[in-house]
């Protein structure tokens, strides 16, 4: 490390100068990687952002032909701050903000006109005082409006425009001849401004919040199957004395799924304001959604709470004397671990097509089913009770797992109904259901070993 | 049901009226009282509200002042305007979005009057054709860069206004005279409402992000420590076969602790703009309290396995055997149940008090003691092996909250070094950390019966 100091210092700048470039360059090169890599992720990032130029191209046509211009003066520029502001990735932020842009406007602008004829009334020392205290009690009122969870969620952005369009009336009033006409200007380029927005948004290659939300639901579903199944195979199958399970990418797979709840409140809260679209109808049940991600999440916990058991596990280096009964609850533990995943993929792929399948409810019977084998197993004499103990633990674990699931195909076939999935010609009749609301509470595992 | 819609048919609207009225003032009474109560559980809340009030007040005075005014003309609006968007609940908030907006404004004013005079070399025709293309490269260019997680988690608001100030300098160009009096009075006004917005922020009751967060990372150990030591005296204590846990708020307590991440990133990116304050410096590691976040909620989740387990197990009705050896094993579960939280407990109170105390190691000792004793106990002759298992089961999982706390004050720990806790005289020399750093992975519960 010391000599290493010591050559550097004597490096002049010289000898520096060519390898600062050349550090520059490969930061560049990688800084180019990345913008490439998010483009190539999600093409629709790449449109989204010709979308934004198009209509900031579009509005500032205005400004350019001059009858169009006379017509609005300089308040054109609102309609540039509107589309800047309001355009959103998806149809349903554009529209959430442009529709709550327009109304805040429309209604502040009313108020604080009233608030200038009010004022008006005090004669010329009185006006601005009365002002301001307009102004203050309706900026705090509206401020504090906005802890109320119900108003954030939905009108946040319409509390903050209406706050701003009655300061912006009330207080210029005050200057201001034709106070009439700059509401009546300040409308319109908002309006113009929204609808540029909308249109840009919606018939310009959009990005449907709604759709982004149906396809996150199921690809988290994916995500928590495809844990499983590696566990299934890597783990739980013959493979099982083979190694490690360090660096398997699929045991990382669905640390996202316990964060997802962020995002997918606020694409449902997107997705209530858009209109029907493709498969999509207006009154779609964004609601069951949410219960589908919140049951996903709880069963991502118990999966962390399995995958974080095994780990610990695999440090201890278990001994096995017993391979025989070991082996015949690896192989339960396989079978549940795989058809819990069928069952997620079937459920996915089912939220996917919009076509509600009964074959998740058949792979969850199986697993059921393992659940149970494995309770019925009865160990070989030699069996020290140490290893029982330990599969029992894991084949618990993995019982909670089989046991989240349920919840999930009934929260997902609330959504087939709500949603109206298409239903197999035969399904309705079969009572796709029964076999899982009867397997409600498999019974855990437990091993009865007979003395 | 029929009958009743016979009768509601037939009255009149007279009969409805007096209904209708009262049952408006219920509704506005519930309103009322929810306000109420959104103001009393935080009335940093109420002061905020009054606050933008303030702020706005005192702006719009430069409207009211003559001599002010006129120095800045119709631009004072952009004061008003950057009050109310710039104005946020904490300090850090403020100073994200207020200096985001000054420097985007002062880089895209710039770039905006370069691009005016590169179009006006072009005549008099193609001076619109340029700005649009300039404006169009721009916008896709910005509006790309907000993809970036980096750029999105820190400068997405100045990247808005960047590509807002730059469209209106740019395409205002082509109409407006003095195009440098137009930016520079923009350019000051915005000045003078991002300082108005800071100081009302950071002088008058100011609300730190970075204490929210301190104080946040610290309630959530708090909640999770309820659940344990609930757990400890509720079902392990001895009242364990007195009933169901159905209706305790202890088993509810931890669930916010799932869901945290979206509020502690936030609360974090917005401490890391504000100055030093009371008790934190201005580089205080609030990169550590997202660490203490991410490995409370990996507890969390093991706590939401534990408690799934232990529900399910409630609602299938063991009966009993051998009370001496699950009373042992019960006696051990609530021992490690409430020394966890114990430890927890102390871990919340030395982040509060920004004080490192070594009893959480102790107390944590402590538990994974209770844990190994669980592994020696042996049963007694007539116990059957399903009680063990069971028994097994819960302890395992109860272990595995244990072995998830030790991450926990491993990163409290660090946070007391990072951020110069107070330690203990003899603290550094006792190396509190040890005894923690040797239990770090506890072994799992394992009941060995001799044969």
């Amino acid at each position: 490390m010391d000599s290493a100091a010591g050559t550097n210092e004597k490096v002049g700048f010289n000898s520096w100068c060519p390898f600062l470039i050349s550090d520059s360059i490969q930061k560049l090169k990688e800084f180019a990687q990345k913008i490439r890599k998010i483009g190539k992720d999600d093409p629709r990032r790449v449109f989204h952002s010709l979308k934004v130029g198009l209509a900031l191209t579009l509005i500032s046509i205005f400004y350019y032909v001059n009858p169009l211009f006379h017509g609005l003066g300089t308040s054109t520029m609102w309609a540039v701050l509107t589309v800047v502001v309001v355009m959103e990735y998806t149809v349903g932020g554009t529209l959430s903000k442009g529709l709550n842009r327009a109304f805040a406007t429309l209604l502040a602008g009313a108020l604080g006109l009233g608030a200038h004829h009010l004022a008006a009334l005090a004669g010329d020392k009185g006006e601005p005082i009365l002002l301001g205290v307009f102004v203050f009690m309706l900026a705090a009122m509206a401020t504090f409006s906005r802890f109320v969870p119900q108003i954030k969620a939905r009108y946040d952005y319409g509390v903050t425009i209406f706050i701003l369009t009655f300061s912006l009336v009330a207080v210029s009033s005050y200057r201001v001849e034709e106070l009439i006409k700059l509401a009546h200007q300040r409308l319109s380029t908002v309006a113009i401004g929204v609808a540029t927005c909308l249109c840009t948004s919606m018939f310009v290659f959009p990005v449907w919040a709604g759709e982004d939300l149906h396809m996150l639901v199921a690809a988290n579903l994916d995500k928590l199957a495809c844990f499983l199944e590696g566990m299934g195979v890597e783990y739980f199958g013959e493979k099982m004395e083979s190694g490690s399970l360090e660096g398997k990418s699929f045991l990382q797979s669905y640390k996202t799924v316990l964060n997802s709840k962020a995002t997918e409140d606020s694409l449902a809260n997107f997705a209530r304001w858009e209109p029907g679209h493709g498969r999509f109808g207006f009154r779609h049940p964004w609601n069951q959604y949410l219960k589908i991600g919140a049951v996903t999440r709880t069963c991502a916990c118990s999966i962390e709470a399995l995958n974080a058991y095994i780990s610990t596990l695999q440090q201890s280096h278990q001994t096995t004397t017993d391979l025989e009964f070991k082996q015949k609850v690896q192989a339960a533990c396989a079978e549940m671990s795989k058809e819990t995943g069928k069952a997620l993929v079937e459920l996915a792929t089912s939220i996917r097509e919009m076509k509600w399948s009964s074959t998740a409810g058949k792979h969850l019977a199986m697993a059921t089913e393992a659940a149970c084998r494995v309770k019925a197993l009865v160990p070989a004499e030699n069996s020290t009770l140490l290893e029982v103990l330990v599969s029992a633990t894991t084949a618990s674990l993995l019982t909670e797992v089989v046991r989240c699931t349920n919840p999930i195909i009934a929260a997902v076939e609330e959504l087939s109904r709500l949603a109206e999935f298409k239903w197999p010609e035969h399904g309705r009749k079969a009572g796709a259901v029964k076999p899982i609301a009867g397997a409600e509470s498999p019974p855990h595992v437990v091993i009865v070993i007979e003395k």
